[in-house]
């Protein structure tokens, strides 16, 4: 670095460096003055004056037209042009395939959600995610080239490889990548990783727990399981393990689900997806069963959160999976246990993101990629298409 | 900070901090020359001459004298005066006081330790604290002004106020507040920290897991109990209650150790602290109940365990305590039991600093303190004494 300013390559490496400076100050902010961004940047403003038209011209930032309102003639304002790329977020579920894809800033423009059967095999699930994605990109508009990072999160512990070769409930997909089955389709770089993990990330970004750096997030729903937020950082484990608690039989993870989905009284006609609304119903109007269903799986899924709580003292747990969308009636009782089995309980807020928390999870992760590369070390930035 | 650069206190900020960059690139090196201090912070040779000569009239840096064995007259080299400054590292244990006294590498210099009933009250114990002190101190020719910081090691999560009020073994001591109570002799930094936690930071510092980041310590003994170490840093928890994991009845740490302690056939007249130290012995000499006491023990132990290793997935476990002194015996059966609960089993290793390894952490923890102070922005760096 130090020989590099006496060089020749240094102008324009510095010419770079001050074009990231100015497009990190404009992220996320309203539209500024060349004044004001050579402010923020402590940049000379003849200086931020030349690298913001270069960012014009490569597409980066935008001219925003005076709106005709103030007096005199006003000073013309820039911002980041978050349309200069996209990113898609795929959540591969026992159930459903959705993909969001959201431009720079993290705005979902488009999305795309298929069902499928839970007993698919690989081939017919990766179908079904190639049909997603070609239908969510049409409505978009936009060709495969223009998609700058994928993320795909998947059930089970993800490897360094990007498979689920320890362990996950899809059926045959354990050996599968879809990385490398995507890699045909995108040049872009393509993360694979864990759906809990990815709806941590998704909470801490635009859910409940947006003003924690320790987060335990809870799924609960005909699975259980978590993703560990510590010091504002997802955890993945040195093997891709972490969070997966549930694996120990004594924490009673395993059986907590089936208190609710084989309740007493459970219709035999009812879809499986629907069981879990029905009882929770029944537990609102006060039957006896139901409540006693509730009360067991409660006393259940307490058992592994004591554990997660136990060994990280987070700041915040949110519940988030299917069984949340009844989260009124879980936290209480919930709290009550943690209250009985650790040293301190921290709070339980319910997730408010609903069924999109991997997915949009995916995104940011997504977007993380593309954020190291611009703006951390030894990584050229992707060309913005103007 | 760009403000500063144009004004009068801009010099001497940049020669502090110029003396910083010296003092970082002696640390824990061979002494150096001028040219070579020069070249490794890519300061200028005659800038990098005025500040060595500022920071040895400091007492910062010694003068190392040639030893005539080169020919010509040879550059004078220097190094990094670690004598400039001492911490200590006290250890509160259930038995035992001990003190240890060392300078800024971190080499021990000198080392007191007091045996203190099991049952002493907080007044009692904390006499044996001072007395510990007072001697270590006094072999050392040390005045209690010249220590730069002081960690205490005391068993149980230790709360924002230096407490163990959620929880401590040691009798009547909840509320007892070691840095209060050591404020009446030292006007350094006096910090508590829970000795499990303190144990972990020993292994990566000079222990059994120096190459690894994600380390969970395991405290095997008359107590069970954890420290977690994740991306290199001790995690704490947001309340300082982080790895109390055997807390949770369902992972059977509070009932292991009495396998070992109740074995049957222990003699009535042993003292308490040599009881499992016999067992092993009889492990050893392929006695059938003190085989099956250890079996029973390693079960429960590794239960909390993968506890532990599910939710983290910690590259290695380090086994320490008083049983880790028969760490042989334990690591293969507790392996196999790992390997059966969990999805992937870490490396597990024994712990090499035996009955030292919280006043080691504790001595990490207050030098990490005055690195802080010395390298991290905003205080003042301590005075050194010539």
């Amino acid at each position: 670095m130090t020989e590099a300013v006496a060089g020749g390559a240094d102008v324009s490496k510095l010419r770079e460096l001050n074009s990231l400076s100015i497009v990190r100050a404009m992220r996320g902010r309203r539209p500024a003055t060349v004044t004001e961004l050579a402010t923020r940047t402590g940049l000379s403003r003849p200086g931020t004056d030349v690298v913001v038209r270069g960012l014009v011209t490569d597409g980066w930032v935008k001219v925003v037209e005076p709106d005709g309102s103030s007096v005199g003639r006003p000073a013309r304002r820039y911002r980041f042009n978050a349309g200069a790329g996209h990113v898609l977020g795929v959540d591969v579920g026992g159930h459903k395939i959705l993909v969001l894809l959201a431009d720079l800033d993290g705005t979902v423009l488009h999305r795309h959600r298929l069902p499928v059967a839970s007993d698919a095999d690989p081939a017919a699930r990766l179908e079904a995610v190639d049909l997603a994605i070609t239908q969510c990109l049409s409505a978009a508009g936009m060709r495969p080239e223009e998609i700058w990072a994928v993320t795909v999160g998947v059930t089970g512990p993800v490897d360094a490889t990007g498979r689920t070769t320890l362990f996950t409930p899809l059926p045959g997909w354990a050996s599968v990548s879809p990385a490398e089955h995507l890699a045909d389709r995108f040049t872009c770089p393509i993360l694979v990783e864990n759906d809990c993990k990815l709806a941590a990330v998704a909470e801490r970004w635009q859910g409940a727990a947006q003003d924690a750096d320790d987060i335990v997030y809870l799924l609960a729903g005909m699975r259980t399981g978590a993703g560990l937020i510590i010091d504002g950082t997802l955890r993945r484990g040195f093997g891709g393990a972490a969070g997966e608690i549930g694996a120990l039989k004594a924490v009673r993870w395993l059986s907590a689900p089936a208190h609710i989905e084989n309740c007493p009284g459970v219709p035999e006609d009812i879809h499986p997806d629907d069981k879990a609304a029905w009882v929770f119903e029944r537990v609102r109007e006060g039957d006896r069963d139901a409540k006693a269903a509730l009360r067991r799986y409660v006393k259940d899924l307490a058992v592994g959160a004591a554990a997660l709580v136990l060994t990280l003292d987070p700041q915040v747990v949110v519940l988030g999976g299917g069984y949340s969308r009844s989260a009124d009636l879980i936290i209480d009782p919930l709290t009550r246990e943690l209250t009985r089995l650790c040293l301190r309980v921290p709070e339980i807020r319910a997730s408010n993101l609903g069924a999109d928390s991997v997915a949009l999870g995916a995104l940011r992760v997504a977007l993380d990629q593309i954020d190291a590369r611009l703006f951390g070390d030894g990584m050229p930035a992707p060309l913005a298409l103007s």
